[in-house]
């Protein structure tokens, strides 16, 4: 999806019979990242509880056991919070889904099967006007990359790191967050589910035909590029990821940054994701991931990580500041925990980078 | 397609209103590289001339103005040697499709839509149990790579390049047809789409969603293992091409290679598949292009590079040999150009590299 930014919602979510730590992780994302956009959790086995006793975090809001009494409570959208069991939609999602089209709201959904091709679901759609937005379906006409993404007036700034799921998203958002409240005219761009479901628009990068993901890494840079000074990418997997690491050499050769933000778990020591087997790609030590990535880049177009991003939320106080510490030390940049410690080290490297002009010196090391 | 290599075919090609050297991709490689199964092809405008005349190769292959005449000269099977403008199947192309179904003759595509999801002409070749090989077409059920490629016995040799085009695919097969001339049992995996159509078997990996990449390069290496004990791996695009390089990367990790050929044309300074728009990316010197490919794979899987093939169909006989003297003398490592000097040097780095034990060291220097 390669669309503006729509209106703010307010989300039903649906988790029927899966609502759970566990079981449930895109609808737990979505409460996680914008609990104040969501009216109710839909699960007919829990409701009268709240997010809180569910998940452990969430707060108060209700989980209705009753499709249209969520819909009562003033959702403007549905959200698509779990996949159904079997893949396909079962008959109630359907008179449920058919029953949100119906009263105009829109669909947002990360299954695999897309609901806007379903030959009913997306003809009522049609019929009513409404949008569905399915996030992982890539849009139809990418380009293959050719270097535009060089050529935009913004700051391209880059996550980027040692592993899949290590806060290259939540470092971008707080990023963004605090360049807005300094008065910066930023614009985070998602490439991944959760992110899409965040902002509305953005294109799964990994869902994308393998040639196609420099091409869309270039046409959501130009886009974002449009209206904002300074575009905060979300980076995907890791360059020393045996499994994704070509949607991670895609999406930097694509989006051509002007800098890279380097993220890392700070207790994390071997590429994670892995299920059902032993752990056998070790995480290199920070400074050579961040020549590994300046290297990967240059051939394409010079690059310099400007600072690290520590996600140490398995840590204590002390122990998440020496490692911030260490980090620091170590590259001999600026480095942070932006969650735990505020984003300000890093955003001082992004603006002293843009300040210094988009055709002037790249990044330089604090 | 991920299937054991079929009997050999003798092919009628389509080209019909496209033959020529410049708009028939797809038909001309096929004819270069197997001219000796193919028995005619199909183009209404230019029956009655031969191959030679309109290619400037390829013998006395006829060119045929009736499809029918063409299935009468012995064909087993039809390649779809061009895309019908459009992009959909025109009438009379269905006709000709449907009459070599009746036949029994097999369909060997690589057109970006899939005959065999064709409602009429998939459901005929269903009923008649005649194969429709799409090359292009993913299988249903590629893994995430986790690493078992590292694991097979057979040594696996990947080509490598400086960009698109120069000859990994040429590489591998005269490496194959070398080792098994000496009795060495080597097997071909095709990538991409001639290699496919060539081998009767492989996947398109660029045409795959990009977190399979890996994935299906392990699920290749895996069956190629099954039965040989020299695996060669047709490389695609290169780690400093902007638009494929995330591909280059994803080969790279999912086959787990022992060792690496790097294949360059040796007349080439420029990434060169940019129709309309400026050269903009450099290609590095040899040496560096080994260090860029031996750092990338370092952090999955240690791995050297142990030879470099040279393409030098541009040069005089007398450069030709100065540019092979030269990237050996520039890299320290064996080199050729396998089609105008023979295989034998990098055979012989593959064979030393194997007999060394697949858990022996990682191939070094010549």
């Amino acid at each position: 999806m390669l669309t503006p930014p729509p209106q703010r919602h307010r989300f039903l979510i649906i988790a029927d019979g899966q609502f759970g730590p566990l079981t449930s992780k895109t609808a737990n994302s979505c409460i996680r990242y914008f609990p104040e956009r969501i009216v109710a959790v839909f699960d007919r086995a829990q409701g009268g509880k709240t997010v809180e006793d569910v998940l452990g975090f969430g707060g108060r809001i209700p989980v209705v056991g009753d499709f249209a009494q969520g819909l009562a409570l003033g959702a403007t959208a549905v959200l698509v919070g779990i996949a159904p069991a079997g893949g396909q939609l079962p008959p109630e999602w359907r008179g449920w889904l058919r029953a949100a089209i119906e009263r105009g709201l829109e669909l947002w959904s990360g299954l695999h099967t897309f609901i806007g091709d379903d030959a009913e679901l997306g003809a009522l759609a049609r019929a009513r006007g409404v949008r569905i937005l399915d996030v992982r379906k890539p849009p139809a006409d990418l380009p293959i990359a050719d270097g535009r993404a060089a050529e935009v007036d913004a700051a391209v700034i880059l996550t980027v790191g040692s592993d899949c799921n290590v806060g290259k998203m939540t470092a971008q958002l707080e990023l963004r967050d605090e360049l807005l409240r300094r008065g910066h005219r930023a614009r985070f761009v998602a490439t991944g589910q959760t992110g899409i479901f965040i902002e509305g628009w953005g294109i799964a990068v990994d869902a994308v035909v393998a040639d196609f993901v420099a091409g869309a890494a270039e046409a959501l840079v130009l886009r974002a590029a449009a209206d904002a000074d300074i575009v905060l990418v979300e980076g995907q997997g890791s360059l020393v990821h045996p499994g994704y690491s070509g949607v991670t050499l895609g999406l930097l050769h694509g989006c051509c940054p002007d800098a890279l933000i380097l993220c890392h778990q700070a207790t994390r020591e071997w590429i994670g994701d892995y299920h059902g087997r032993e752990p056998w790609v070790k995480i290199p030590p920070l400074p050579e991931l961040v020549e590994l990535y300046e290297r990967a880049a240059a051939p394409v177009r010079p690059t310099k990580v400007i600072g690290i991003c520590l996600n140490t939320f398995d840590l204590s106080e002390a122990a998440a500041r020496a490692a911030v510490e260490r980090a620091a030390r170590d590259t001999a940049l600026p480095a942070t925990d932006p969650v735990r410690f505020g984003a300000a080290p890093l955003v001082e490297a992004i603006v002293r980078r843009t300040s210094a002009g988009k055709r002037g010196s790249v990044g330089t090391r604090a």
